[in-house]
């Protein structure tokens, strides 16, 4: 089992870049929950290629998911629901090369070790960023599930090749709703720079990196466990499975670590209700989460994404057949930067382990 | 099931601060392998307070781990193997006052939300470090069985209190034994300056962070998976599991999102051997890993750990029962810096999940 | 999670009797595996409706399976093989009036409280026996499989409607191949006998009820685990998953509750090559397995298949809307007996138990 | 993983026979749930030897647990529940001859080969029966935790050495309390010659074996899915993993395969208060369970025991370091019947697989 995530409600991913088709099964999910498939199709649609903007590839994706199971009239039969997106667009003529000049920073050469030769090469196959048009689905519907219950979960760029987004976000609330936006950056003038770097960056035949911040509203205190159920430990596994996504902060992160304990705690003030379940804090600087466990603020992570590894200026690599250092020019388009694509990815992603940790928390107690 | 990780070597970890013991359950490791006692219980010991320093607190726990099954005549028999430590030496009245005054940054409001107010608070019950013991105590055979295969784990403290141990590290190797070491940098004059800035916080009645670094090394290329058994996937869900961790980063990190992809991409070396599964890299920025999957070089991970959020100054904090804000003054005695301590614990928790791993590879090919 | 099976190699079915498809994902085989589909769609066609026989309804199932993922140039990539059926000449109308008039023994009524009532009435929706065509599917791979490594897994039609195969079975051995036959039983007497029978219930508009024998030879001896890795619990757990099972026996099973431990122990005989795990047994009344563990001789399993409960003549049902008794004569067309076609169903099950559980034992050693 | 189970309340057993202790943790109970030490005594005692009897050894356990972790108070904390019986009276000396005389039907010549040698051999190791006190006590709070709740779970002998209790059961119905007696059959007489049958077989050197009859009533009605978390499938797994079990039935399990559908189909019965969820049924053939769902009516189901393969009498078997058949008179004490003492055993497994199955089922709706 390798491509399974959850364990209330299992998200199984499957598929390559250029095979048939990539899909998901969701087993399973509650009964009779609404599914928006527009909003899906909507949500997905921001993770596509071949958006306006200098760091999409003019591939085309249409990523619009067939419902082969557990959808009936509009609503969950609490039986696996399967989806897949049909596969099309496929150059598979551009990767034939790259098994005898494996991609540095991909999968190709670690792939082919750990499968035995055996994994389809063609355009990264299960590796595919691809896959994650399937993630992208399975998390459409968490977040419109969540919503339903007054939990918002948005992720925005942070950061891309180092200009970083200055808007001050309210530590104890969420930022507004940047789906809309070609780049979404709170700040315009940071997505400009953003942009612009990009560009700059393809111009060279080069890639950027960045960092994205997720944010999740709305959650109930009391979600998490002290150990390996913890809200970083179940978020942190969904979100580090991410492609290119290199570290992940919870609340400040590495900041708390050059912090005294006096200028880190997140002083506890009243319920505006009396009960201790909604005892709020003046700070935000956990992220959301103390022992592991909900406070009830906003869930908060950072996501560091690496510049994407395929760039158009030549590179070396080593010929595995031969094992003679080989150029490499790689073929086929890829996006000079991976993080605006990502944002919906990581809603969707979050969104996910966020709704099977709260269907796990409705096991902890007998009627 | 909520304390318990591994998918192919399953660990449970139970017990409370100031209950009778804390223990574990490995379910279970690989027949006949040979278990060195007395080497678990000095790595153990660098993790237990007590230790000269002025990190420590003064209690002892002479953490001897009782083997109660799973080993017979100094071997692994095959069946699960379950140790505990028995609790000593400790002060429930300290406590006790801790119901009415729940310390900020800790488990304390949230395990009462989490656990109805059954969860035992003395201590704080199962959040509390001392379950660590447990951890520290079956990460110390998963290093032994390792170490027998070529693969070492070690770690350093990277930073303290914003005090970085400067000394260079091969990328593609591992630095010395650290584990003599009262405080475990390279540097002896950077882990002065550590030393000198808890002392200080300490003298505060503060506390301070820190960022421990771990690297493993002689793992073989090819363990993981693209999605969600990458190993920074399986390493990370181990890590962020550890108490007062609040990021991680695999390689360079959120470094790597400040780079072009050209000066990111690790460039592929020939073969010492001409065996595809041995072609090296020119560097490590990647951290021993692409598309999720081992390269072959150090597996190489960074944690954030806040700053210990018990503290001796006076602190503002909600009594649950009233709603009032009321002062606190944490009793007992708390480390001002958990990072020293912590540098055994990950090495533990790195092995484990890299033990794991490596035995879950097994299952990829039938005989 | 509750349509997947495994855990190593990890079953999902998806889908139901009247949507778009039943599928499956396999999560993940081990890569380089070869896969013919020919093969794969003739054991298939055992298990579908439309054959020759009483026993079958008029409906056709082309139950060609399509490959969305998972396999490349014939072969396992290593990643999740994910593969559907497409379902065709549905008649849903049939089926409009069950909801008020759920047929007894069947889920009608349970999955209408279970789903809250948002399941997928038509023709039972997930319950369907249709959605076995996956696993079917999922178990013509692993029969492949485990045949190129000498292991084979046969069943045989051990009894309909009170009518036994007398065939003697040499305890220690298998019987021939069977598939070609109509109904696959040893004995053409028996077998006519067992047709007749099918074919007087049916003009009674009634339905019988029958055994399965599934034997699977050439297993390695260390199979299994004391407790709940069992061969009896793996095989158990996917054997009593499948639609109608009402009870299973290993070995000589209910038998042995009567015997005494002298008659019914197994002697060891020596090993043929003197090593002990070759040693033999002079009898199999344990079914291939002690302690849990294979012996290496044939797991023995048999099967209780009920009658099918939906039989033409009229029945009383309650209607959950007005709570009244109402008459039901079951529309449709539905086999008077499941157990022919239960047969490669079986075999596939079992196969998949046994290739899950070998991949496991490989996990048992560290390299 | 081999000796765990469960999804959502997990169970791992560990311990050997003569080790310093067996043991359970539960991951996690809920939090908040009373817990009677005194009485789970009491229920594992009826498990213990050295009951009155002649189907008992002299041996005396005294089998009380410490509780390491998890309760607070004479309540669950909601974190890991950890206890453990210490072994005493142990002869090991008994068991030295056996590994050059492994006994025929046990587990010594496949656990060898499982484990390469290094299982711990003395009196089975994990393999013992003694491990199943630990379950005993688990089962032990199951049973009180769903009492708690008028879900009643109780067992019988319903058969021993081919005599059968005669009695009847109302189907849709339980017995009645038969704890205090010391072989747990309804009918006295048959007890009678049931303790007569042990005992003749005990004076011939001999063991004989029996069925055991487990009925749960108050279950509610949608507890389970279509396949693989059928009730029978959860039951089964857990039941089946019970030593010396070689069958399990559901209902009148494999009588259904002789009759027509029309005798076996249960007929639904209007509910008492009108709501679809307490329908009923005319009859209980099914054993509680359609389509792998709860009814509301008792869960039933008989498992077949094995005769105790331990017999005082002379057997052949094979020494695996000759390969040559040796003489073997099985030394020690051996019940010549376990199922009267696996009567409170299967209540516990029984008992605990519905804990787990009623908590996962809370799991099947959002707040």
């Amino acid at each position: 089992m390798t491509s399974s995530y959850g364990t209330t409600l299992r998200l199984t991913l499957f598929g390559e870049s250029h095979g048939p088709a990539v899909g998901c099964v969701l087993d399973a999910p509650p009964p009779g929950l609404p599914v928006d498939l527009g909003a899906a199709a909507r949500h997905m649609a921001r993770r596509a290629p071949g958006q306006a903007g200098p760091w999409s590839t003019a591939r085309h994706e249409a990523d619009l998911p067939e419902i082969l199971s557990g959808l009936f009239e509009g609503r969950t039969t609490g039986t696996p629901l399967a989806a897949i997106v049909r596969n099309a667009d496929t150059r598979s003529s551009d990767y034939a090369a790259l098994l005898r000049a494996p991609r540095p920073g991909h999968g190709d050469l670690t792939g082919r070790i750990r499968y035995a030769g055996a994994n389809d090469p063609r355009g990264g196959g299960h590796f595919s960023a691809r896959v994650t048009a399937a993630l992208a689905f399975a998390g459409a519907l968490a977040l419109q599930w969540l919503a339903a219950r007054g939990i918002v979960v948005r992720a925005r760029v942070a950061e891309i090749a180092g200009v970083a987004d200055p808007s001050p976000v309210d530590p104890l609330g969420l930022f507004s709703d940047l789906s809309a936006k070609p780049l979404a950056a709170i700040s315009d003038e940071a997505a400009a720079a953003m942009s612009a770097a990009i560009a700059a960056a393809r111009a060279d035949g080069d890639s950027v990196g960045g960092v994205v911040e997720v944010r999740a509203a709305g959650l109930p205190a009391g979600l998490g466990a002290p150990f390996f159920d913890r809200v970083e430990t179940r978020l942190g596994a969904m979100l580090l499975s991410l492609p290119a996504v290199r570290g992940i902060e919870f609340g400040d992160g590495f900041a708390c670590a050059r912090r005294r304990g006096s200028e880190n705690n997140d002083r506890p003030t009243p319920s505006p209700d009396g009960s201790p379940a909604r005892i709020r804090r003046a700070t935000n600087r956990a992220g959301g989460a103390e022992g592991g466990i909900t406070t009830g603020l906003p869930v908060v992570a950072r996501l560091a994404f690496k510049p994407t590894p395929s760039i158009a200026r030549e590179q070396t690599t080593v010929d595995p057949e031969t094992n003679a250092e080989v150029p490499l020019r790689v073929p086929g388009r890829h996006d000079p930067c991976v993080v605006p694509r990502a944002v919906p990815l990581v809603e969707s992603a979050a969104a996910f382990a966020l709704l099977d940790l709260l269907l796990a928390s409705r096991a902890t107690s007998l009627p």
